[in-house]
């Protein structure tokens, strides 16, 4: 992605870290603190465990997500929002209000 | 969808009717006013007239856009949000917010 032209619309720079629902609810979990792997998987119905760790890179690489080994036995890996990724609170709690209101015959519609 | 199960997490009421980059930046657009469709595809570079006509459609159904046809020659026909599709304001607000404090460092990190 070095070299590649940035959008100045804020919008659109969301849209490059939070490009689909897996990325939003993987932070929607991790604003809730620290978790394992095997906690966020287990909180993601249908997730893979390739796409996890997939976008937990990614979030790592964007400076989203840190994540810690813990050298025990077993060893213990640990991720959690940076204060940037925690910063995304005001969104998601916006996107939350949002959906709350939203009338059901309009979730079903199709 | 009917029939369907729906989630009670906000959030995730929120991903059933904007699920990616292409179904927000429509409504960026639309926040700004009515616009025709051809105004709408030349202010988002890159989406194909299939993916814009299917999205307002779905928007459409979702209670989300108004589409307005007016019986002239030429045929004009805009689109506008419904009030439910205008309160995604703040969402997009929060968006945008976020997005302009993301260090240029954090978007080309790969």
């Amino acid at each position: 992605m070095n070299g590649r032209i940035l959008p100045q619309c804020g919008v659109e720079r969301f849209l490059i870290l939070l490009d689909g629902p897996w990325a939003t609810l993987i932070v929607r979990e991790l604003l809730r603190g620290p978790q394992r792997f095997t906690e966020l998987r287990g909180a993601l119905t249908g997730i893979s465990a390739h796409t996890l760790t997939h976008r937990l890179r990614r979030f790592e690489q964007h400076g989203l997500v840190k994540r810690t080994a813990y050298a025990e036995i077993p060893p213990r890996v640990v991720y959690e929002l940076t204060p940037l990724g925690a910063s995304l609170q005001d969104v998601l709690s916006a996107m939350n209000d949002w959906g709350t209101t939203v009338p059901e015959a309009a979730l079903t519609a199709s």
